[in-house]
């Protein structure tokens, strides 16, 4: 695809080569972190832009990217959403950095954690998530929405389980984190030249006791009157103990 | 009230002296943390209950708590949540402990927010929590639904400014939490014996810089492609930082 020949603006489904940004701080990340995967910016006549517009204008026009008011289009994407702008993007790869710290999410369901996650993951500098499989779909746009359009800065890539993922990238020292991980979060001390993998797993049953002996299990302590962290709070203290935390 | 005077079964609203914990689990929590406020627990005949509904009854039986199948008063109550079970529950006042440590929120306007924060104040063994108006209301079947019913082990209080919060809870060292404040969260130290007050600003505009000069300014280091973390997590890691991570 290029920008001229432009997607079917249907209803988004996982199928489809294209994507959508809602709203238009999302669409601004999208213009900036991957212009070369914008395809389109449609507009409402209701939204009032208070500056946006011109800054949505200098990111597509020097890429030839289109730039249209279309209310019937915007009513008809936004499905549930309620926002006034939407970025048309082409789906991409963007393998993961070998010398980079990584984020391994292991079968992630819930697409509004998962967006949340990725800018927690961006926030502390992570920016290569493993995604293994079954997993949410990372281009939904309720992903992309509940990211803040921090998604674009992300490296990615799914693997269909975690063995495959430890082959194709040896040489890391591994974080995997259980309720009854062996070794407590802010005692972990990091050399400054490691590079790690930080291991989480799912939202309601995290990672299974065989993670215990996957690198070193690593647990959040907490109080015994909740069952768990959530999700996306585990892994902002997580990558909290891991980088800014663990500094020696 | 006591539990033969039975409230009017109305949708929610602040004026209302009694509120709806909406679902099993937080329900299961209420009549365990606060069964002199419980006033009955309705659930729907679509429930299939898994077990719950024994434990309920143990639960409900010993303090004459009404329990009864009631479609009709479930659907008009739950408004837009999917919940088979609501616990009726009369407001109560909780009065903070000065010899605990408390969680303070300047402002908090986000119900959903509001509840998870609540969860992971309680998940970091702070049971205490003071809110600066204008702020959402504790007891909205939202917060409720957030927090997991965990909101029933916390003592609270509403304070009309900043000012009288610190007036009425004198002795103790604060930090504020600010993204320009002047001591990295990672490396502040801690007395075993000290009592805190953390205190946090609004999910949009954060805490004002007047709060530089109240106690400890503290700032959670992130990267610089995200302007702010959102507000649970900077509370969550805030928290961790002050509780586990800066054991002496």
């Amino acid at each position: 695809m290029n920008n001229n020949t432009q997607p079917k603006l249907t209803s988004y489904n996982k199928k489809l080569e294209h994507s959508y940004a809602f709203g238009a701080f999302p669409t601004i990340e999208m213009l900036k972190a991957r212009p070369r995967h914008a395809k389109k910016v449609l507009y409402h006549s209701d939204w009032i832009d208070g500056g946006q517009l011109r800054l949505l204008r200098e990111l597509c026009d020097p890429s030839s990217i289109p730039l249209e008011e279309n209310d019937r289009a915007v009513a008809r994407l936004r499905q549930k959403d309620s926002c006034l702008v939407i970025g048309v993007f082409e789906k991409y790869a963007s393998p993961l950095k070998s010398e980079a710290n990584h984020l391994v999410l292991v079968h992630p369901s819930d697409m509004g954690n998962m967006g949340t996650i990725v800018r927690t993951c961006i926030g502390f500098g992570v920016r290569d998530l493993a995604v293994i499989k079954p997993a949410v779909d990372v281009f939904h746009p309720k992903v992309v929405r509940a990211s803040m359009g921090s998604l674009f800065r992300l490296n990615y890539a799914y693997y269909p389980d975690f063995e495959q993922y430890r082959r194709e990238n040896p040489g890391r020292n591994l974080y995997s984190f259980l309720s009854n991980g062996r070794v407590d979060s802010h005692t972990v001390k990091r050399e400054k030249t490691e590079v790690f993998s930080a291991i989480f797993g799912n939202e309601s049953s995290g990672l299974d006791d065989s993670f215990l002996d996957v690198g070193t299990s690593v647990r959040i302590p907490h109080s015994s009157d909740i069952d768990s962290l959530n999700l996306s709070l585990a892994v902002g203290i997580g990558l909290y103990a891991l980088t800014v935390g663990s500094e020696p």
